[in-house]
This record gives C-alpha cells, structure tokens and sequence, in this order.
C-alpha cells in the first residue's frame, strides 16, 4: 500500500540521517573526557525543586479539577448535573436482551437534556444544532464515565449513523433524516467495517453500482468477504443504514462513497434483499447490539447517495468538487477521526473510573497488621511501595493525558468546527490532525487497558466481582484498543505521517542547508538553548561510565536513596524525551533508505521497520503529550494546584524514561548511575504522591455515585 | 509479620553483599583495557549455531509434543480421550444459574471416567485413590482446556475440599466423608478467605471454640470482617464446608485449624446458624457459585476437627506432634501447596488455548494487499513483524514454562506424594517446593493474563466477540493473578525464602570463608566454568563503551542487521540469567542490613525493598525456567524437535533480556551495541519461527474441536 510513499520519503530524508550520523559522529570525537552536563546543575524550575515541602502538595481539589476540566469546563458541569449516578452502575449482570433494552432507553433519556446536539450544525438541523464539534466530544468523554454500552451507543447513533449524514450529506439529506435522526425519531447504523477487510477500508468490498435506466444505486454484497460485520445498532434497532461501499457509474469505479440504505421496516422486520444477522455475546458492550449485514442486490434511489464531496448526476455522469481520488477517499473518512478523539476521550474517562475505584479501596483496605506497629495497627495497601508503583503512575499519567486531551479536542474542534458549519475541508491541517487523533486513540486506549487491569489486580477478588465494576470496565473498553482502527496501525500511520514531515521540512534545501538543518535538529534535541554545552554533555555521559561504576560502588556502599535533584529539572526532562522524538525519527528514514537501496520491495522494507515505526510515532506523543501538560500547568493560576500536578507530570515523565531507560542506555545519553537514580525518583515521587492519591482522585471531578463500585461506595 | 526474620536476614547475609561489593570494585581496578570477552567467540554449543538451515526447525509435531508431555504424557493421552469438545465452547452466552447447572452435570460426567480419583490415596478411600499427585496435577492442566469454570470447580470439590479432607483428616474423617465427596454424594466448599483478610491467614478472624461441657466446637464470625467471602460451592452446592478458624480450647488459642461444618440440608436450605448470600456475577468462572458465610455459634461434634496435625482431647486437652504453633501453621497450610501448582497449570493451558486461536488466526487473515505484490495477492497478519513479535515470544515463552511446569509437578510429586500416602512432611523440601510453586503460580499466571491480551488484540473485533473464546478466556483466569494468593505476596514469599538460603549457604564461615564464598559464587555467575577470563569479561563491557559508540556510529552506516551470534549460544544465555539471579538477591541482602543498621523499622525496611524483593524472586524464576528447559530439551531423542525448541527457548531468552536490557546495561553487563543486537535478534528469531508456528500449535496436541473457537475451527 504505502510502498510508493515510503520509499521516496526515505530517499528524500535518508542524506538527512547520513549527516545525523555523521554530526554524532564528530560529537564522540570531540567530546572525550568533557564533563557530563548532564550530571551537573540543572536549570531549576520553580515547582522542581526537590524536595519539595509536602504541605505545597495539599491542593485544593476544586483549583486542581479547574485546570483538568480545561476548556469545555461548562459542558463537563452540565454532563455532572444531568448523568444519573444509576447509568454508572454495573450491567453487566444482565441478559443481553434486556441489557440492549435499558441502553436504548436510556438513550432516549439523554434526548430532553439536548447535551446530544452539540456537534450538529444550527442550520442543518432547523436550529437544533450545538454548532460544537468540541463541546461534543468532551459530553461523550463525560458520558464514558457512564455504563459504556451506552455511551457507545450514543456514539454510533449521533457520532457516525447521524454525524455522517451531516458530514457527508447535503441539504436535501439534513432536511430529510437529520432532525430524525438526532431526536431518536429514526434509529441507524454506520456499516463500514467488513468481515473480509477491518482496517482496510480503501479495499472494501460492497459495491453501490448506478442504474441509468431506474435511476438507482444497486448495493450488493459480493461474496462473503463483504458481509458488513460488527456493525452497532445493526442486529436490533437500526432502520437506515449508512453504507460505505465502492460507487460504480456507467462500469467506472469512482472509489469509497457512502449511500443511504433502508434495512429494516417500521415494525422491525429486515427489507427485501437485505440479511440481518446478531454477532451475539461479547467480551462487553453488550447493551449494544452488534449485528451482521449482506446486501443482494437492494436498489435505492439516486438521492441515497451522500453527496457532498461526490455527486452522480441522473444520466450517471459523476463529479466531484475533489479531483484527486485518493484526496477524495480521505475527505470522505475525514469524518472518522472524531470518531478517534472521542474513543480516546472515553479510554481516558473509563481508566480514571477505574483507578478511582482501585485508588478509594486501597486507602480503605488493611492486609496485614503492622510489623513492629501497636497492636491491631494495620496497613493500608497503599502504604505498600508495590502497590504504590502500581496504581500512582497511572494515575499520575491519567492526569497529564487529560490536559493533553484537551488540546487535542481544541484542535479538534479548530480544524472541524467550520467543515461542520459549511466550510471545504483543509487538506493540511486535517491530515495533521488524522495523525495527532490517531496516536493519540491508541496511547489512551492502551492505557486504559493497562489502568484497569492494574486496578483489578489492585482490587484482589473484589476486582473479579461484578458489584465492584471494574470487571465490566475491563470488558467494555477492551476493544478500544483495536476499533476506530486498530492501535499498531494507528500509530504507523501516526509515524509515516512524521516521516513525510520531517522530509518536508528538509525539501528544498542543499546538502549544506541539510547538513546545517540537522545540526541545529540535533542540537536543539539535545540542548535547548545551550548547544555546544549539551552536545558534549550527551557523550559525556558515556565517557564517564567507568568513574560511575566506581561512584556507584561507593555509592553501594553509602546506600544513599536521593536522587539528583536534575531528574526533576522540566527542562531536562523535556529534553530527554525531545531527543528520543527526534533520534527514532531519523534513524528509521536512514534504515528504510538503506534497505530501498538495497532493492528491497516496498512491502519489505516497510515490514522490517514496523517496530520502529511504531517506537517513533510512540516517542513523538509521549514528547508531545509532556511539553502539552507542561504548557497547561503554568498557566494554571493556583499555586498548588500546579505544584501538584507538577508533580503528577514528573511521576508521569520519570516513569517513561525509567520503562525505556534500556534505549537512553543503549545510546550512552544517560549514564548507569543517571538510570538508576530514576528508580529511586519514581519509588520516592510514589511515596510524596500517595498522601494526595485521593485529593487527585476528586479532581477527576466525578459526582456522588459515579464510581459505582460496592468497594468505592 | 517478617521484621524479626528479615532483619536477622539481612544482618547476617549483609557481611557477605559487603565482600561482593569489593570483589566487584576489585575487578572494577583490574579491568581496565581488557578486552570485552561477552563481545568474543561463544562457545558454541550444538544447536545454537546461527544461522540455521531452516529446514531444521521443521520438526515432526508429534515429536515436539513428545518432549512438551513431559513425564504425564499418559495422563494427558487419557485427558485428550475423555474430555469432549463440547465442554471446550464458550459458555459465556449463558445465564448464571444456567452456566453453573452446566458446570455441575459436566463435573458429575467427570466421575465415570475416573479421573479425578488420581490425587487420592487408595488407601483412605477404599480402594477408589488413584495414590498420584503429579498425575492429579497434569489433569488438571489438561481440564482447563475446557471451560475454566469446570476447571475451578474441579478444584474446588475435589482439589480444596475432599483434598483438605485427605490431607488434614484422619482415619473416621477419611471413612465418613472421603469416598462420597470424591464420588460427588457429598459437595463441599474450602472455607478460609475472609472479608477483611485476603493473603493474611494467620490472622483470620473466625473462631472454633471446643465446649468441654458438650464436647462440641462452637464455630463462630465475631463481626463482618470474619466473613467468608469468595468461597466456591458455598452460593449455591457445597453441603459441608471445610472452615478454618483459629481454634480455642480451655481459653487458649492454638492457632488456625480446620474443622468441618455442615452449611446446608439434603434439601439445600442453609442450616441454623449458617447464613449464604451469593457473590453473585463476576468477570468471569459464572459456572462456579462463590458465596459468602457467616456463623453464628455454630456448634459441630468434636470428631469434626480435621486432626492430623493437632488433636483435642474430650477434656479440651490440646496435644500436637508438631509443638512449634508457626511449624504446624505451615503444615496445616502445606495442603495448598498442590492448589497453587494447578492454577498455573490451568493459566498455562489457557495461554496455550487462546494464543493457538490467535496463531491460527494469524495464518489465515488477510488485511491489506501485498505493497507491489501481484493484483488481489494479499499478507496474512502473522507476516508483519510487528504481529510475529505480538504473538511468537509468547508461544515461545509457553513451550518453555511447559517444560518448567513439568520438573515442578515431579518436585511436586516427589515431596507430598509420601504425605498423601500417610508420611510426616519433611519441612525442608515442603518450604523449598512452596516457595517454587508460589513463584511459578505467579510467573504462569501473569504470563496468561499478559498472553491472552495479546491474543484478543491480535485478533481485533473477532477477538471481543463470544464465539471466539478468547473473551471468556480473558475473564476466567484474570482473578488467577490474585487467587490462590496474590502474585506480589507470593513472590516476596518466594523472595524471602531465596534470602533464607543465601544466608544459610554462609552460615558458620568466618570472613575470609565468606569472601570465598562470594567470590566464586559471583565467578559462576560471571563464568560458568572460566572464571578469570569472563570477570575480566563482565566489566570490560563497561570500559569499551567509547569505542563502542564509534563502531555503533560505523555500524548505523553499514545498517547491517545481523546479530552476534553468540547470542544464540546457550551458555552465554544462561550466564546472563544467572548473573542477574545473583546479583539482585545480594544487592537486596545488602540493602536491607544498610536499612536495619540505620535503626529503620522492620515494616519500612520490607516495605522500601519490596520492589526490589520481587525482582529477585523473578531474576530467580527466571533463570531456573531457561536452566530446567535447556536440560530438558538436551534429553529429548528428535533432533529437529531439539532444534526447534531449542530455538523457541532463544527467543523465550533473549525476549526476556531484551525486556530487562536497561538492568544489564545500568550495571555495564552488556555493552550498548550488544544490547541492539537483541532487537535485531529478536526480530530475525520471530521470522525464523513464523513458518513454524502452527507447528508449534500442533504441538500443544489440542484435540480437534478443543480451541472452541469459531475463528479456528
């Protein structure tokens, strides 16, 4: 697929990475025997200073909820206001029937707060719309708190079945089924995904050929590859479905379209030539109904076809205002990527209901008494380091992705809000943001997997037991990881995004302009402002690893426990991660130019480098996220609000660097000594964050109720 | 609890980290300039030679299943005849009630097989005993294959309860109760987790208090903290309840014992005094009914005290043949030595069950075409790296703790069959077996839970979705984690132990013994059989860092991929394992003398080490897993099946260092571009094996129709 691409991004940024390797190259020449800056003083931010006075961490909930709250802070307070705490109850002891029946109900409960209509244009929807693609997006992070069949379903319904009509339609499709669709009066499905092909949309197989002489499409469904699978609302409440399927006019094939197409009538029943069928039980979600759907042959007439960027006259003559057709298929699904934002929005959301419950419950629950202590003392499970290092990370990092979340949902919103009000799509600016959305969905889902199971282990037996909610949290948001596009193809596509990118940033310029543009590239990474200093700092590192394993014996011996105080110098840790930003991205255009030039196919070349593409995209969100919430938290206004979430930040970064402390060893950028004083930063920023686990846990700002868990109540 | 124990731990094994921590400053000085000898020839045993003709690794499956069957293939040959295919379907569709009447016909179908009589001896139940634990151990593994909540409520009946009943009664509790609760005219229930104590059983809060005027125990929960909680059986099928209690005669306290209560009628209504309320629906296992028991003056015949081990005369005399309260808490608990051995055995089968699904899987679905490949020719998922490295270190690392599992069900074997057949246990081997089967419970366990997340993702929508197994696989075995005792406390049990014998290996040598001692313990663990060269070797992988960075420099422009051979050798491999082995329990001994010296409390000294406790329990599993498989497979007769699984045992090891590079690298053990080299051998490993996986699989030696997933049928 992206072999073309590739292969000319590498030629194009390999003579990049040559120089790269060469600058660092000179680097280790020169800087023999210079001292490691990076062991020396840092630049000492305020509110990095270790150790800090406890009591600066003693935060007033309410100031720290303002800044994690973020900009749509007034949706976040009407969805508090509105969400009963009963919908936040577990579901999961229900049959699948009645569990589908008290979802759509409750679906329908959500329709008088109007919180539904955000996201839909004033004018499309006879001024029922919100005009608010981001005020939107943060109701659905808000409704994830909730039992999540619901809030899934709710996504389906006025996510993609009615946020397709408004994207892709025009105003004869708005008047017709879009004030239906938003009020529930008309109940639909979004049929993309295949059997045959998951991620692979350009390749689907459903074909929506055009009929001159009925003036008709004809959507059918070739083979069994093409059976529409998985598809919300499809085994039980949809009626219309929103087809995505290949658009065929008079024998040409015009690419990926979406069609509007009836299946089932008013009393329920599947419509001719139209095979419905349920995917049944699930790991979770089972208050949404999944089903199956095969088209043979089923005619719809000519005004079926969404067409807003493609349009088939009545003699099947076909236009589009979007010649390109590749350009086309993308604006097409250009629509998905709210899609994205808002499952990352609900990962985020189900991870801090859970680690809430796991974080309430282990400042409740004794294992042992006390050794050494008064008779009948006990300790807390969070008293325990193990535990502390299992819970206090991940809730430290729920904290820093919401204030990157929400930079995400600004941009959102900046790039989507005028299409929604009627504008033509900004091929750059949304193209960037597909890349930001789709990194960012996958680093919140996976760390939603890894929180609850975390708090489900945290949570002992009662974790397994259904009363305490995690079970199902678990269950429901574990195919967040692969829906809306599967997390490792995500991220690679995160990562071809910034190798294009980078080599964009490099065209034009010669072999000096390259050379002097790594340069600085490289020294930037490495140093801020002060290059020449850093630089050799960087290799320092390495060249003192002998005199550092004698410090590190004596250091054995002295036993010490502090940390450099440098760990917690911002600046330092902002660099740390830049540099790995930067460094993944230049070695792998060198590797796949290396292995272009070698003759390998396209297929190869991209194959053998997956991992890598992966590490790189990877590098960049954790950067980004960091320098986001860095951002966020100076402007926050109370003082210890931010000293607080400083501190999250640090245990957030810290924890990072320490998971990946063997690829900053590999490269000497930090020395052995360096690497293990991060273990002993991160066990001792546990332990000063522990006191304040829960004054963190009522920043998430979720009303009386919520947790729904037996354990937390 | 262990402040007395560790501290005396610590002071004494202290002397001897002090002496490892100069020999290594020694070597430190002496190093300098030495050549890196790890970055030197290997000694290159048979099979390890890289690169390999691939042909070798296509070995015969029943060959390879061969040498996985281990010592129980007979065992398992029965199993694969007797269990039906049915039994292996999801079960998750159904409701509660409906999933444990099921659950309870298909453990009643069990019986004309026969068995579950093997862990029972003849001799106590009239003939019926099948006088094998490790043949009852194997079974188990194989049942959970099958639904897991058949697995657990196997073990709960015949494992917990009648096994209890075996090991804890004596003659009249073997005659009355043994041949009924194996033939299941007698269900029962294990009674020991309360609600406010999990893994503290020395301090469980429900009394047995002996009546001297009735000659009766009066069985008593003294507040809500004493109630049992999570107990199988007891929701809904368990008659007679095994309860431990702390037993109370004369006023005295005799620690915890177990007696046996009758919970409910022939009837199934709960008897006086004995109240049941359900669990209710949890993630996973609704085939098995966990409840909950309060008593309240219960009052049972003194003939209901399982008295092996500490008897009370009608007087309320209490007389015991183990006089140490601690010794004969430990005896009483060694029955659930076996249960922790079956959990990992059910984890690993589990792993096995849902990473066959995902392989087999892998090998059939197409997603994108192939980049420049011929029109419609398309990659099946198991090509792309990034799913081989999902996948195949995995389905490595279960083909290896296979052949682990079978040395620690013959170690099982060999220490409590005697016990089973009527011999005092022999403490020494009993705690050397808890603590391996503590560690390997939760090595297995975590290895599941982290397998069938895998194989769910891999799977994408298919893998959420009921009729694909893995779901249910997900649920069932995540509480294993923290059932059966809690994987963290178990590995500082296992830790603790290991510290134990450290001290012990010392114990009586003066000084100059001591440093001996040391030093050739830490040159084994450096050298295996060449000391001199390979200390030398260690640390010279420090000092040829610089020069490191520069061929690493070099290297990036050659972008070459191939890895150090000596990687493959066997004998490198295990050095690595075993120095970390080593090496983490004396820096742990040290770390914890330093804390008591500075006067710090026993459960701050624990507590600040406890990360550090855990780690030297895993480097210890570790490396006796790659020791234990590598004889293993050195006794196997095939060659190729040698092959093969000699190479599944490079990619279990080198994925392991991979993962804990940044502890090798801290310490200088490995150099930088050594440390690359495994990601590059890693990645050639996985293409290596990828032909071979469903090779593999067959392996495993599934009956048809055992995966019970739709995906792979």
């Amino acid at each position: 697929m992206s072999s073309p691409t590739t292969q000319s991004a590498a030629r194009e940024s390999s003579t990049t990475a040559d120089v790269a390797a060469g600058v660092a190259a000179e680097v280790a020449e020169t800087a023999d025997g210079a001292p490691s800056r990076l062991d020396g003083q840092g630049e000492g931010e305020a509110g990095h200073v270790w150790p800090v006075d406890p009591e600066q961490l003693a935060a007033d909930p309410r100031a720290v909820q303002k800044v994690l709250d973020g900009r749509w802070a007034h949706v976040r307070d009407r969805a508090r206001d509105t969400i009963p705490a009963q919908w936040c109850e577990p579901t999961d002891h229900l049959s699948t029937e009645e569990h589908r029946r008290v979802t759509l109900e409750r679906l329908r409960d959500i329709v008088p707060t109007g919180e539904h209509r955000y996201g839909f244009a004033a004018s499309a929807t006879g001024g029922l719309g919100g005009d608010s693609v981001g005020a939107q997006t943060v109701n659905f992070e808000m409704l994830g708190h909730a039992d999540l069949s619901l809030t899934i379903k709710a996504g389906v319904q006025w996510g993609l079945f009615a946020g397709s009509i408004q994207a892709l339609g025009t105003a004869k499709h708005h008047e017709r089924y879009l004030r239906d669709a938003v009020e529930l009066d008309l109940l639909g499905c979004f049929a993309m995904t295949e059997t045959g092909h998951g991620s692979d949309v350009a390749n689907l197989r459903t074909t929506a050929t055009y009929d001159e002489a009925t003036h008709e499409f004809v959507v059918h469904s070739p083979g069994p590859e093409a059976r529409k699978d998985y598809i919300g609302n499809a085994a039980r409440d949809a009626r219309l479905a929103v087809v995505y399927a290949q658009l065929v006019t008079k024998g040409e094939r015009h690419g990926v379209h979406a069609v509007l197409v009836p299946i089932r009538d008013e009393a329920g029943n599947a419509l001719p030539g139209v095979t419905l069928t349920d995917c049944g039980r699930k790991m979770g979600l089972n208050g949404v109904d999944n089903g199956r759907i095969v088209f043979d042959q089923v005619r719809v007439p000519r005004e079926n076809l969404l067409d807003r960027y493609g349009q088939v006259a009545e003699d099947g003559t076909y236009t589009s205002s979007i010649t390109n057709p590749n350009a086309r298929f993308f604006t097409t699904l250009g629509a998905l990527v709210k899609g994205r934002v808002c499952i990352g929005a609900a990962a985020l959301a189900a991870a801090k209901s859970g680690l809430a419950i796991a974080v309430t419950h282990a400042e409740r629950r004794a294992q042992f008494p006390k050794a050494g202590g008064a008779e009948g003392e006990e300790v807390t499970l969070l008293d325990y380091r193990t535990h502390q290092r299992r819970l206090l990370p991940l809730l430290a990092s729920s904290a820093v992705y919401a204030l990157a979340q929400d930079d995400v949902v600004a941009e959102l919103h900046r790039v989507t809000n005028p299409v929604l009000l009627g504008a033509a799509p900004a091929p750059g600016p949304q193209k960037a943001l597909e890349a930001r959305a789709a990194g960012m969905k996958a680093l919140l889902t996976w760390h939603a997997t890894r929180s609850l199971q975390e708090a489900r282990e945290a949570c002992g037996g009662s974790g397994f037991l259904s009363e305490n909610r995690i079970a199902q949290l678990k269950g429901d948001t574990d195919v967040f990881t692969t829906f809306e596009g599967d997390n490792t193809v995500l991220m690679q596509l995160l990562g071809k995004h910034l190798l294009s990118e980078h080599r964009d940033s490099l065209k034009g310029a010669g072999k000096i302009g390259q050379a002097k543009a790594v340069t600085t590239s490289l020294v930037d990474a490495y140093a801020g402002r002060t290059p020449a200093r850093a630089v050799a700092g960087f290799v320092g590192e390495v060249v003192t690893d002998i005199s550092a394993l004698r410090q590190r014996t004596e250091k054995k011996q002295g036993a010490t426990d502090d940390a450099d105080p440098e760990l917690f110098d911002r600046a330092w840790q902002l660099r740390v991660l830049e540099h790995r930003e930067r460094r993944t991205l230049e070695s792998l255009a060198l590797r796949m130019r290396k292995r272009a030039q070698a003759g390998q196919d396209g297929f190869t070349v991209m194959n053998e480098v997956q991992d890598h593409l992966v590490l790189a995209a990877r590098a960049h969100l954790d950067a980004w996220v960091a320098r986001t919430a860095d951002a966020a938290i100076s402007r926050a206004e109370d003082e210890r609000a931010r000293v607080l979430l400083s501190r999250l930040l640090d245990l957030h970064v810290l924890s990072l660097v320490e998971a990946e402390r063997g690829w900053y060893l590999e490269r000497g950028l930090i020395t052995p000594g360096r690497s293990r004083d991060l273990t002993t930063a991160v066990n001792a920023l546990c332990a000063q964050v522990r006191p304040h686990a829960l004054r963190v846990v009522d920043a998430f700002g979720l009303p009386e109720g919520w947790l729904g868990a037996h354990i937390a109540s």
